[in-house]
């Protein structure tokens, strides 16, 4: 057992998302001294509420009257800044299995390394799921990811003089097309052979500033742009050579390519956390409402991922549940140590926390 | 039954308690569409949170690293101005009674008048209970409340030319001994024949440089102060004459005065609600964690009034508290029209709601 668990990151708790529920989570965990480890699909804090409404107001957030979404994660991060939790970017959850000494194991993996964290509590609040590139959902594509099948870009000269199929109606979808095109709008730039961008009809979710630029750069021919969808793919010995489309007057054509590049948005998913074997009504972990435990001792889930009799699913309803969650993993960790309530207002121990690290 | 109805304000809910779950309620209900009333026994809103940490620091509201608590309720206030709720300041709750077609009906009295209010739903949001003055608790002293005996100064003339004496150490007990003595600090003032101060030391809780003025008066001879404590009073022909003293030394003396002011501060008092027969663990109303409503159908508790498995009592588990009861008090409203959760950012409902009426 020592062996296997030699390279594992051990900590008291891992909590996994980085949106308003696990930033706060780890707050209140740190109110009561206990240090947290964050992992979070996303190459940053936030989860669902920048990524969505990032500029977009919120109303009800307690005494904030107005916010966004990116403001209301700024300060979070903020509060939580005392404590210091570890952030983990860009991994997703994996496995988790219970180890002998009553501790649990989680696997993450993310950009090639899987990472172990052994932790005596683990606290979801995966939201509705780790925010993943939405896929085109053809029959055999899947097995050239990494090839000539991408999700993002990674290196830019990798595209260079190739012939480059992007499909997406995105910012990103269509920042990428003008850069990778002999428009090239980066001064850094390698032109592709020849950027095609595919959509299913001519009106973009874009930024109207990025929308023009691309309908200049398709005017002036260095972007093919088809309004269609595609429905299967070409392959020839084990290479992808192009996509079938389905255009949009209901004929359909062949698109020659050498790289394809999805870049359609980010879709949630819930992933692994389902196969856990914790107990679910539909999608979303049960928990009692006493400590928002699910029905595995130790393992947690505060925030959109939960369910219980009135459950609202609103940013301010977690941050009840991870107070309460917190004194439930509290007690897990450290089962002689009771820890009473106290009052930020007029807590020493508090205050020497929150000020004494910050400075 | 018409006839008893016909002066009361009819509407759906109640709000008992101006602190911020108080507030927050009936933000909540005004997303739901809910008009709401507020009885508080404070003249202002804010409760323990403005009373005890009005200039104080708070630092787990979550998003909010720092706030007062004066800064916490003048934001709650904002939030909830789009729904302009009608507060009645300066009211105590009295009795809670069924009436035959299901309403309830709740008394309240404040400055000699008497509310009666006929609603759907009550919200008792009245945390440790209301604030009221710490009174000197004498035998037979009572009686005179109103005519010899005050908690506060409605009118300070008709002190003029009496002896009186004043109890507590409060800045308002400092302030109204200097004002009322020949030092008379405020332009208007007309001095009283004597001003007599007695607490049970010579320290005070008022604020450094009020206690530095009352000091000085004290040796100029406007103020008399005298440590000790009141341990019964004199009365002749239904005339309070006199105060009973025990001394630091343990002497005993008689204190002739014709007017008492006691200004010992504030205390919370749950007072009539504890008489409403619900259900209750020590001085704390039982709430279902569903919707918060206490056993009593139609009258929910909200913050540091209930208790629950797990419950702390925290302004942030309140709000938690609130947005549920709101849902549970429009089940009752109207249980025909099941609101649907909608969110502030994207509602465009809501969005006339918060926008419309704030223009």
């Amino acid at each position: 057992m020592q062996q296997e668990t030699s390279h594992a990151i051990e900590t008291d708790a891992l909590i996994i998302g980085a949106g308003p529920a696990g930033l706060f989570q780890a707050f209140q965990l740190g109110l009561l001294e206990i240090k947290a480890h964050i992992v979070e699909a996303l190459p940053h804090a936030g989860g669902q509420c920048a990524e969505l409404y990032g500029s977009k107001p919120i109303y009800d957030i307690p005494s904030v009257p107005v916010c966004t979404g990116q403001e209301l994660t700024d300060n979070l991060l903020r509060q939580v800044a005392p404590f210091s939790p570890t952030f983990h970017f860009g991994q997703l959850v994996n496995g988790l299995q219970r180890l002998d000494d009553s501790r649990l194991e989680v696997h993450t993996t993310g950009t090639g390394q899987t990472t172990r964290f052994i932790t005596r509590t683990v606290m979801i609040a995966a939201g509705v799921g780790a925010f993943l590139p939405r896929s085109l959902n053809l029959e055999g594509l899947q097995a050239f990811e990494g090839q000539q099948l991408f999700h993002s870009v990674q290196d830019p000269h990798s595209f260079e003089n190739q012939r480059v199929v992007i499909c997406g109606d995105t910012d990103t979808a269509l920042e990428w097309a003008l850069r990778l095109s002999t428009a090239k709008t980066h001064p850094y730039d390698h032109a592709a052979r020849s950027v095609t961008l595919i959509h299913r009809r001519d009106q973009f979710s874009a930024a109207p500033e990025l929308v023009s630029q691309f309908r200049t750069a398709v005017a002036a021919g260095h972007i093919q742009f088809i309004a269609g969808q595609a429905t299967g793919i070409f392959a020839h010995h084990g290479h992808l050579t192009g996509l079938q489309l389905l255009l949009q007057d209901e004929s359909s054509r062949a698109l020659q390519l050498d790289q394809l590049l999805v870049l359609q948005g980010l879709s949630p998913k819930l992933g692994p956390i389902t196969q856990w074997g914790l107990d679910m009504e539909r999608k979303q972990l049960r928990v009692n409402t006493e400590t928002y435990s699910t029905s595995e001792p130790g393992v947690f889930a505060v925030g959109d991922v939960n369910t219980y009799p009135g459950k609202k699913k609103l940013i301010l309803c977690a941050f009840h549940e991870c107070v309460l969650a917190a004194y439930g993993a509290a007690s897990i960790i450290d089962p002689e140590k009771k820890p009473m309530l106290e009052y930020t207002t007029t807590s020493k121990r508090l205050h020497k926390l929150l000020n004494g690290s910050a400075n």
